[in-house]
């Protein structure tokens, strides 16, 4: 399957050994053949979603990933192309772009036909509730098939191709009955947890509006109906009417540090024309964000001069709820706050939610200014 | 000034050298009179509280904290008695269980009358709010003056002695005007950021009822709406009834890993008879509290046959609300799933609030149960 898609992208289909799929994301409409050689081998079955009922929450059980590859050398990638010495992920022997179903996924595609269940609305809770199953989809996105690179070292135009394929997932996997959110999002860094160290984002599609995100639409409906307005556009226009923490801007995004960060570096990049998200995003912004997103991260890393272990979450509208009240925008955040020393969530952040910052939003802002491109 | 407490603890307090007060909780009446030597420091200014508009949440600001001392040696530690060497924090050369002011504080006693700023109520959001003082107090728990021991490895009438001062501080810190929700709490491990190795606790009496403290709240006061009962006692008799997560029980505690656990090992420790916090919880109860929280500190450490980081938290119902619908429990979260590795809160935990777990809570459980005392 081919498809076409904006800047000159074109997306090839191809199925994976074990019935996963590959999609290429090319610029130079590449022909996409390759089949993937490796062994079949069974999917894990779906795992499944609890109800915590002391907050209301869902936690997805996935006792199947504990096997999953920790750290690999180099050549044991299994997100560079395949080449002499192994059958990676990507059958291909070179990409730009690919995104392919998670091979060890928390959330899967149910069996069957869907019911969103009751026990899924807010507020209903019932601590026996029956195990529902963790329904959603998750994806992997190399952003290049070059192991060592930086994100920010991408070209401008590789960065477009990324922001194309993230685009045309959003749009794809809102037209599933079972999906309710979409994030796409990078982990980058030991320090966070990450298992690969090849330049890549993921994707997590849910069947449930995630806490944060539910809490996020509670707070901009409330504002929306007190005064009319959508709450993340106050926020940008008091963002740029401060000025002290803003980071980097073009002529259609802007970065800043929030006027209350939770992280000694956490960074927001909004579109000026603001809308629900990535889907609704058009070319005009999709071909600015290049320039924005390299600035920002290169600035980043370059506080301390070295590579900067991060978070880097897109926050989009939910698929069915929050149109008209939530705003795309990426939240990156960064866990070191001296070349030596970490932030840890202990127990205020992490038992009650209520974070201590040891720095104030401007004096991070500033640094981050500083930084010579 | 001199107070008797249950279980023949005498408290005595003494002012420290920069004017923090400094409280002895001692079993043998001993007289403590040891005047603090050192020079005298000037106490930081109070913090700041800032409202981060897209979850309408505080984020205290406390830039002064970062100096702190970081991982000192033995000799150095300044949770040890003072010595020839060295004048810790304690001016005493001894000291059974002592709780002093934090000296780096993230939240101080404001100064002057206080008054409860209108936007602290939840909802009540206001993207301009005027930047608010980082009211509540900060305090630091020393379990014993034995630099290498244990929680668990303490004797009984040790941790009873440290529940008495828990539960003393709980009354006492309820008076104050400023303080609406108290949280003794305990981070354990350089994995979770801890930067003294000394056995220590802390206190954290925030201005304001902390964003999971009032999710919880508000899941609780539902749940009674609805039902007419209280949640948390519908907890423990599922976990009661469903006997596969429980972890170790006495005449008054149960110990478990809860139904839908957000970490490889999480245990919540309830009393048998509800009560909404530690100030409310009779001397029956405090008496039983050792046996347990030694036992279930003790399978914890046993799992892996290393010392687990964890943070372990009390819930407790707020000062002035929530009295009848929440419930006293102590929540322990290891961030440890294997000898040698740990879970990140990543991606989906950080950013979306979606826990997603490697491992289920009846296996973790069975691993707890398995260790041999």
């Amino acid at each position: 399957m081919k498809k076409t898609l904006s800047a000159g992208v074109i997306r090839t289909d191809l199925p994976m050994a074990d019935g996963r799929t590959i999609r290429y994301y090319d610029t130079h409409n590449q022909e996409r053949s390759a089949v993937d050689q490796r062994p079949r081998e069974d999917q894990p079955s779906i795992g499944e979603l609890r109800l915590d009922p002391l907050l209301n929450e869902w936690v997805a059980m996935a006792a199947h990933r504990q096997g999953r590859v920790f750290l690999p050398p180099k050549e044991l990638c299994p997100l560079c192309p395949t080449h002499d010495q192994l059958m990676s992920e990507i059958p291909d022997s070179d990409y730009d772009v690919v995104i392919f179903d998670n091979r060890s996924p928390s959330l899967r595609p149910p069996i069957g036909e869907w019911e969103m269940s009751e026990t899924f609305a807010p507020g209903n809770l019932n601590i026996e509730s029956p195990i529902v199953p963790s329904a959603g989809k998750c994806e992997v996105v190399c952003y290049t098939s070059d192991h060592d690179k930086s994100f920010y070292e991408l070209s401008d135009s590789q960065v477009r191709t990324v922001m194309e394929a993230w685009r045309d997932r959003t749009r794809e996997l809102s037209q599933e009955k079972y999906i309710a959110h979409i994030f796409p999002f990078e982990n980058r860094g030991e320090e966070v947890g990450v298992t690969l160290n090849h330049p890549h984002g993921q994707i997590y599609a849910y069947s449930f509006v995630p806490p944060r995100a539910e809490k996020m639409l509670a707070v901009a409906d409330a504002h929306k109906k007190r005064t009319g307005r959508v709450l993340m556009d106050d926020i940008v226009a008091r963002e740029i009417r401060d000025e002290v923490r803003i980071v980097a801007r073009n002529s259609e995004w802007i970065s800043y540090v929030p006027y209350a960060s939770r992280y000694p570096f956490e960074i927001h990049i909004a579109p000026l024309r603001p809308v629900a998200d990535l889907a609704e995003l058009d070319d005009r912004a999709a071909d600015a964000y290049p320039s924005i997103a390299k600035e920002t991260f290169k600035r980043l890393d370059g506080v301390f001069g070295i590579k900067m272990a991060y978070i880097a979450a897109w926050h989009q509208a939910p698929v069915r709820v929050g149109r008209d009240s939530l705003r795309l925008h990426l939240q990156i955040c960064s866990v070191r706050r001296q070349p030596g020393k970490l932030k840890y969530l202990a127990g205020s952040e992490s038992a009650m939610g209520a974070f201590i910052m040891d720095m104030k939003p401007e004096q991070s802002a500033q640094q981050l200014r500083e930084v010579s491109l």
